[in-house]
């Protein structure tokens, strides 16, 4: 398969979020039809471009209601699988809220493209599936694989859900591990966390963690890039890739760079511990080798990453050039 | 922890399985109070023993009904979650069961351990969860995980959900990855389909596959004596362990030995392919290194342990010495 052919319909969950509405630009951008469907829970309508082309349609529907919104699935040639609870933390007060937005979620739109024969699905899986892994970077091929939150765990079931849908009913399906991904429109996250203490309290900041808690962190142009030209090229029928920049960044430098951002005055306090929270994977650095050799190659390293999203929340609060 | 220390009450969800009624003895032998919990599906009353000593009690009750067995959690210090679909291949005609009674079954066991404080959970997965691996004997740090069958995928999902309970609940769990487990009161599994066909038509056998799938067979026995001893003795947060014989062999040689047990005049005639049925995975070999360091070894090869249970179909069925 190459770009040329590349059809839609699309259906694209969680085409609303800070990802998602991404993929739903470069997909747009394509020529298709697609076809978003979002419970609008941390999506906003506003992330889409208006849909006055007639090519693209949002359904406000959550997953678990496959009623609501199984029509999205007529004709569909890919299923782009994006929606999850997004907030990781929350996951740990309430187990049902991963295993609805997470698992559940997962079955039910491979489910809807089981029944509308949609050949190809593409899924966001997480570098948090490794738990707390022994090897890094941490190749695609690592094991056992310990997930140590309830998003975690989902992600690693959403994974194996994939993969047996895929071998049993012939899906081709593409599951990517993504870092850290950062960019506009971002509502969670440790950048987003940090801008919302500065803004209530501009004297101090506070970082979860010790502060050398490291992590790769990819831009959202360079994860959706990946994901469009791995989900053309690779031909197995479960392909997995870790979507990662090549170097990682460490809390204390990210949070030095904000207070920077904000006038350098704020005074940094360490809340200390290995972890930022319960779940939390303080070392995460994925080995990108596997999508580098198709032909993939983040523009940015994770500093620049970083500095650009920083750049990006200024001009979102309005203090932005 | 030494196996003297070991004590119940514990909660045995499948069982009055074949595995389950296995598990249920031998913690009876050790003197605590088993609370049984299975919904009859495949398990039997039969397989238990009267329950007139007042240390054994049976709930009837599906795991997708907290309400119906959260009582049997109370002050429970470890629960053995057992229960699970064992057809694996009606899953792939419906993706449902095995969500619900892996995944969601998983979910709702792991909750009430959660809510009733029940320290440490034995759960039964299986080699599935490797998929078609590429190296064999197989590692518990084999991986891509990639399962080919529903039932897999919901192994997988469940091995993911124990994990994340372990670390954000400070739960300990144990999970074993099961080879072919063989024995007394199996109403699936390739033997069990072997006599049936048998019984209905004595001159001829067909056997699914072109008769070159080999796997590992593990008695019964000597599984549940692996997941005491090991469950006694590994203490990290989640732990992981392969259970298999330490030799493979072939269905050709099962379906010639069942042929001999049946007086050796029924025609074996082979359905041909690779695989006995979509999602079946041909060649299977774990590597046991990791329980045999921390003192488990089987008694029985695979030859030996499907002897043994081609004695026990033929006593079952009214035919043995």
């Amino acid at each position: 398969m190459t770009e040329g052919d590349r059809a839609g319909p699309w259906v694209v969950t969680g085409g609303a979020g800070a990802i998602g509405s991404v993929v739903v630009q470069e997909l747009l951008a394509r020529g298709g039809e697609v076809r978003v469907i979002d419970n609008l829970a941390s999506g906003q309508r506003g992330n889409l471009p208006a849909p006055g082309s007639g090519r693209l349609s949002l359904t406000v529907a959550d997953l678990k209601e496959p009623a609501r919104y199984a029509a999205a699935f007529d004709g569909a040639h890919e299923l782009w699988h994006l929606a999850a609870n997004g907030d990781i933390r929350k996951g740990s007060e309430d187990p049902r809220l991963d295993l609805e937005n997470g698992i559940l979620a997962t079955f039910a739109a491979l489910e809807e493209a089981r029944r509308h024969d949609v050949p190809r699905v593409i899924y966001s899986s997480s570098s948090v599936v490794y738990g707390f892994p022994t090897v890094l970077p941490t190749p695609e091929s690592y094991g056992p694989l310990e997930p140590e939150s309830l998003y975690a765990g989902a992600k690693l079931a959403s994974e194996g859900l994939c993969s047996a849908f895929a071998h049993t009913y012939g899906l081709r399906v593409f599951l990517f591990r993504f870092a850290n991904i950062v960019g506009p429109h971002m509502s969670r996250g440790v950048l987003f966390d940090l801008f919302e203490k500065l803004a209530k309290d501009p004297t101090r900041l506070e970082v979860l963690g010790d502060g050398r808690q490291a992590k790769s962190y990819l831009r959202t142009e360079d994860c959706v890039a990946g994901m469009l030209l791995l989900s053309e090229r690779a031909t197995e029928p479960v392909n997995i890739f870790n979507l990662g920049a090549a170097d990682q960044i460490s809390v204390r430098e990210i949070a030095e760079k904000v207070v920077r951002a904000h006038g350098g005055t704020a005074k940094i306090e360490y809340a200390g511990g290995e972890r930022g929270w319960v779940g939390d994977v303080p070392k995460q650095f994925l080995a990108i080798d596997r999508a580098v050799r198709l032909g993939w190659k983040p523009r940015w390293s994770s500093a620049e990453a970083i500095d650009r999203t920083i750049a990006d929340l200024l001009r979102e609060r309005g203090r932005g050039p």
